[in-house]
């Protein structure tokens, strides 16, 4: 076999990022079209990523007292419409049942794009009195949202992600969740997956659909774009009083309870790829990665091949329950399972040869920046597990440079202009909040507002909004996104 | 509060059993009915009892090299009819996607009623060569099954299962997977769900619409009915050739796949509810209960108080990490939370009082049986550990004994008949495997034929089949069912 395949088959990313993007996706079997127009087959090597990311943000999720629970699938068309923005927004992207049983429903039901309704309404009867309060709860489930145009783990018809629902007593309780699950993205996407993330609030036009305010965690991609990669909304009073969320407080006043929502879907997948990959393919953080290490067998001569193997069983077993690790003891050659494993992203390639038998030893050899050592059988298990640790950092490093590399400060908005036009990444402006400024900047340049980061200018803002000349109020930050 | 409030309201099971389950499964919390008819809210004490289920049984299928991946959720109504007898089954239960973003859809999408017609359609395209062979792929998901009569856990439209598909270079290979996977369901529902079940083989009329041979285990429920708690089917090469999954053999050969699929679904909970509950509610066995042990801290005046929550706070601590423990720190009475918490089945309650403080000891309570016994804090965590261990065996040895009080071994039909009209439980019969005596047997009795054991008498069988009087083939187990 041709041990240059992957090298040459995959596109440069520079070239052309959307289809270096789809071309590893797809030969790292990371997941396929499926049948069905716009929905995905999410193959054994994705999900596993998926199953690592879920474990690490559950047990984030739990700390914060949240618990786990199951809603159902479909939502009665009439729950969809109490909430008047909810629907206005949801309405052009839902998939309906209209049969069932071998007969016509009364009717539709719509495939959740998201569950707020129908958990409105149970959150309606389950809460009488104050103690009944917060309502902490989380789901991990499918969602459906008819997509024109699609692109496997960005948008796609159908995708797995968790949603979490709070209920609690007053705004401030509901404003101090929305931030601390912020916060419990924040903190997944720069220690887990090693992308660093602005983190803010959105504008009044990119907010979800019926809430109070929304803010989110934005990522930049490896060509500059901007990907919104978690979002936490405070949906304020809105959807108790749809939905009729009432308690009983301890002064005996009836009272609606504030709420939150907030997720985090498959679509982080998307964001590992196009955050850490390079022109060889996959590049995964360890604490996501399928396997951490893998281990490949080296020999020449039939005769070294037992001795090889024996030693390769031996380093398995010791390190088994430790590390993630997978041999390949398949029948490819060594340059070709390099290859494999590179397009696969796994961190870190251990290479088992008939010397390194001999010396007792292994060698190690980087994913990110291909820098070999060989480390003596003795001092394996304490050097891999430091490894992984600093080649999580030192992915999330890269990440941050690039990041500054391509964030731009500018007052002036013809260069805004060019740095969109020229796909060089973030813009960061002074801004006056105006909802027909940001449309208008959209129009003229495809670029959205992205976020506005909590992290602002100490002492206040001077100076004018790049676009209306107003006095600005904050910083914002646009980009074109997926 | 009335501390005996739940006694009083959970109906007799002997009474009705049918109203104890349900009034058990709503008042401990763990399911409600969703405003969709026939589907479920599973509540957050439900769902962690499947998310047990769902580590222990997942862990279990990776020991046997099975690999997680995702499907998608709708299904073209063209693959459904592909494979005949599988459409024949399916059809009547199917809910159908008609219109997806603001269209009419050009042909109707099914909401997967199981998985086996897409995911044929993949391996076809994925399976060339031997070499690519076997695939073990597990998917954890959602389906539909549009029911007429519902009953939560048991038979809902929509619910949470597992669904394995497997592909195979022979039929001995596949043969061999689907009893695999059968032993690992008993495995699991003996040693971690502490159920009992008979293994063996479906007859012709109760097998997978679709498959070659379909084999279960069934469990014996609190009032002598069965439940079919887990399948797995030997597909033969019915899908391979519906969906044409060919492969090149090493012998240069094309040849059929033979596949597999099994499943085990959120009915499995409704089986750990009828089997092991009583008349206080539920009692769950130690491994897949939400939390193993309950400490209720109890003091009659205000300046105890501070004294055992300390205490209670330390035993927490201690215990943290090693068994699932809950502390009710509610302003409930300590009646009224024994109460609750032996209604929700906690195996293991822990009472610390003040003169437990005194004495640095705790007082544990088992769930099962009400034994009481004082620990030393120091003996603590040994003890503690051990415990549970005996409760799980203890629970699956009363439910071994259960079962073999209502099985029962008759060569009368006339007896068959009273034994099934009383609802005395299991009736294991000689049997020429004849489906139109069958039929003629759930016709005049209800009974259904639930399972032919591998476990046969020795030696072959001798003697009659009980309805047509032909010479026996087999021993086979009549019940009625859920």
């Amino acid at each position: 076999m041709n041990e240059e395949k992957y090298v040459e088959e995959i596109s440069d990313q520079d070239d052309n990022f959307s289809k270096w993007y789809n071309q590893v996706v797809r030969k790292a079997e990371l997941a396929d079209y499926a049948p069905v127009r716009g929905c995905m087959i999410i193959r054994p090597y994705g999900y596993a990523i998926w199953e690592n990311i879920q474990r690490l943000m559950d047990a984030r999720f739990k700390e914060t007292d949240v618990v786990n629970a199951y809603f159902p699938l479909l939502i009665p068309r009439s729950f969809l419409e109490r909430e008047a923005e909810h629907i206005e927004g949801f309405a052009p992207e839902v998939a309906w049942v209209t049969r069932g049983g071998g007969e016509e429903l009364e009717e539709p039901l719509a495939i959740r794009p998201t569950s707020e309704t129908i958990i409105g309404h149970s959150y309606s009867k389950w809460v009488q009195s104050y103690r009944d309060l917060p309502i902490l709860i989380n789901l991990w489930n499918n969602v459906m949202r008819w997509e024109k145009r699609t692109s496997l783990f960005l948008r796609t018809s159908e995708f797995l992600w968790q949603e979490g629902h709070t209920a609690h007593r007053t705004l401030e309780e509901a404003e101090e969740r929305t931030r601390m699950m912020l916060e419990v993205y924040r903190s997944f996407a720069e220690e887990d997956a090693a992308i660093p993330v602005l983190v803010g609030r959105k504008s009044e036009n990119e907010k979800f659909a019926g809430a109070l305010r929304t803010y989110s965690i934005e990522a930049m991609m490896g060509d500059g774009k901007a990907l919104q990669a978690g979002t936490s909304h405070n949906l304020g009073n809105n959807f108790a009083k749809s939905f009729d969320i009432q308690y009983l407080d301890a002064d005996g006043q009836r009272k609606y309870c504030a709420t939150t929502s907030w997720g985090v879907s498959t679509r982080m997948i998307g964001g590992v790829i196009m955050v850490h990959g390079d022109k060889s393919g996959l590049i995964l953080p360890p604490r996501i990665a399928p396997y951490q290490v893998v281990i490949v067998p080296i020999w020449r001569k039939e005769a070294e091949k037992s001795l090889v193997l024996e030693q390769v069983t031996r380093v398995e077993k010791m390190l088994k329950g430790k590390v993630r690790v997978k041999v390949d003891r398949s029948e490819n050659t060594p340059g070709w399972k390099f290859n494999e494993w590179e397009l696969r992203g796994v961190p870190v390639r251990m290479e088992i040869g008939p010397r390194d038998v001999q010396n007792n030893s292994v060698m190690l050899v980087r994913r990110d920046n291909r820098a070999k050592e060989a480390v003596s059988l003795d001092a394996l298990e304490t050097r891999l597990s430091e490894l992984l640790e600093v080649v999580q950092k030192d992915l999330f490093q890269r990440a941050v440079e690039f990041r500054e590399k391509n964030m731009h400060y500018t007052d002036s908005y013809d260069e805004f202009k060019r740095i969109i036009a020229e796909d060089r990444g973030f813009v960061r402006v002074k801004w006056a909040e105006d909802s027909a400024a940001e449309l208008a900047i959209k129009e003229e340049t495809k670029a959205t507002l992205r976020v506005i980061p909590f992290d602002q200018p100490e002492g206040g803002i001077t100076g004018k909004c790049i676009y209306t000349g107003k006095p600005a109020t904050c910083e914002a930050v646009f980009a074109r996104s997926y």
